[in-house]
């Protein structure tokens, strides 16, 4: 199945510990294109600025990405800026600029209104809906969120929450839309409000599946150098929704499958800044670290 | 094999989302102790004031824990006030009385001094280097320590380092230690200190074992209701080396299925104030919780 992607493309001022960039290749669009891609044919709508630099849509363009929605405008793209802690528990936003950005309309090229795996990035909640509105027959719709569209614009969220399968947010997320503290007592009220599964993505502890019975949890790969966690999650969306768009299937065995492909793509996005790590990533690197992910759990024996 | 724990008995006021207590049984012996003795005699050295309620010590005791070595003294028990953010992310130190603790000379009474199995509570690291010097021929001993020593006293942590089997500690514990701050390179540098392995406890998150090859990641139970946090760490401990000193065996085996242990026990910890919840668990609740942690792991499938 094909996936279509609508988010932002960006470029992004990082520094963590590891070091420093200026006006790197970013945004959610663009993590999570690069990510699917190794599993299902993806395509992008975004929109992007008269200064975005043509090789930047080559690295995209080499790996199979589809740039047929990607609308160039006038004037600058969309930036961000974020400076890490130490051990990166904490993120500053340095700048937000949203540049051609904050008048970003949705348009969905016509040869691509019949995409049967939609990912909706974290853009208005509104946009999202005229999205939906513009597909003719997803078979599987996923939603990522802000805390910002959970304050500022919850009605748009929850009318187009009843229009998807999955929602995939962060904990603080899932706190704020339930209004409950507990995250398994969080993913029950949020799929009654529409979407018959929850990804809570949880950083470097990995990520938890809500959708029948009990929650399933896979961990995060133990890496030992981690430079810069920008994008993972979107990273993590991408392998995610890659894997089930390539399976065609959207019952739980796929779904927890989709968990630890996730979780590999991510392993990789972390280890550089940008996308130059991501970029470069084939299936092979994904078994590899899937070998060492194995190593890490244990069947839970235990002599009670 | 006969656990012997170093620690302190307190009385905790406690405030989080769901509540307050005040002066509740409380201290890293205390919750460690009510935890190991599910699997092996244990006995407790701490010091307490003459405050302390009789009523209390009774509690440890009809759970079998052993109270031989806990000193009663004139003045008043160690007493501690916290305040955990809603979400449990942060706690609030709004006080610490050290009390009859700040002059805590550890002696292990003479029928104990054969212990196999030795756990050092968090206390000044002179003192658990006294403590080994009075005990005669341990099999294994795991020590737990805080950042207020590694600042303060890194000179006598090093050395108590170097005759200790396992090191227990938290995240910004492992960071602060070892000077790096990755997980994996820092349970390296610790393990180079002198301890065979290395268990980070990651409250929420679960915990991570460094011995043999990769590390070993258990998750914590997903729990519907986290009332109070205060104990969780020793109650692990607890489980874990509680379950060790019955195996008698320290083998990787044995440490994965302590991990285990220690995660079920601390699950129960939380679910309440103080130590109303713990102290009521048998091993029937643990085998329960078991079937409830193994539900939410996968078999880490993924057709790549």
């Amino acid at each position: 199945m094909k996936v279509l992607v609508v988010g932002s493309m960006a470029y992004d001022s990082v520094e963590t510990w590891a070091g420093k960039v200026e006006h790197a290749l970013g945004g959610s669009a663009t993590f999570f294109s690069l990510s699917s891609s190794l599993f299902a044919s993806t395509e992008v709508v975004a929109v992007i600025g008269d200064d975005f630099r043509a090789t930047d849509l080559d690295r995209l363009q080499v790996k199979g990405v589809g740039l047929d929605g990607v609308q160039q405008v006038a004037g600058k793209t969309f930036r961000w800026g974020g400076r890490y802690s130490r051990y990166f528990e904490t993120r500053e936003t340095l700048f937000t600029e949203l540049n051609v950005f904050s008048d970003f309309k949705p348009q969905i090229p016509e040869h691509l209104k019949n995409s049967e795996v939609v990912f909706l990035a974290n853009i208005h909640p509104a946009l999202q809906l005229e999205v939906l509105n513009q597909v003719t027959a997803p078979k599987f719709v996923a939603l990522d969120t802000m805390n910002f569209w959970i304050e500022g614009a919850l009605d748009d969220l929850k009318a187009v929450l009843t229009k998807v399968d999955l929602l995939m947010v962060n904990d603080e997320e899932a706190f704020a839309l339930s209004g409950v503290g507990n995250l398994v007592e969080a993913a029950e009220k949020i799929v009654q409000m529409g979407p018959k599964a929850v990804v809570i993505k949880r950083g470097e502890h990995g990520a938890w599946l809500f959708a029948e019975g009990a929650p399933t949890v896979v961990p995060a790969v133990a890496l030992r150098r981690v430079v810069d966690p920008t994008g993972a999650g979107d990273t993590f969306a991408g392998g995610f929704i890659g894997y089930l768009a390539r399976a065609g299937s959207f019952d739980q065995t796929c779904l927890e499958q989709a968990m630890v492909s996730g979780t590999l793509a991510a392993s990789y996005c972390v280890e550089d800044f940008s996308v130059d790590r991501l970029e470069q990533v084939t299936l092979d690197d994904l078994r590899t670290r899937h070998a060492q992910l194995a190593a890490t759990v244990t069947d839970l024996v235990v002599d009670l």
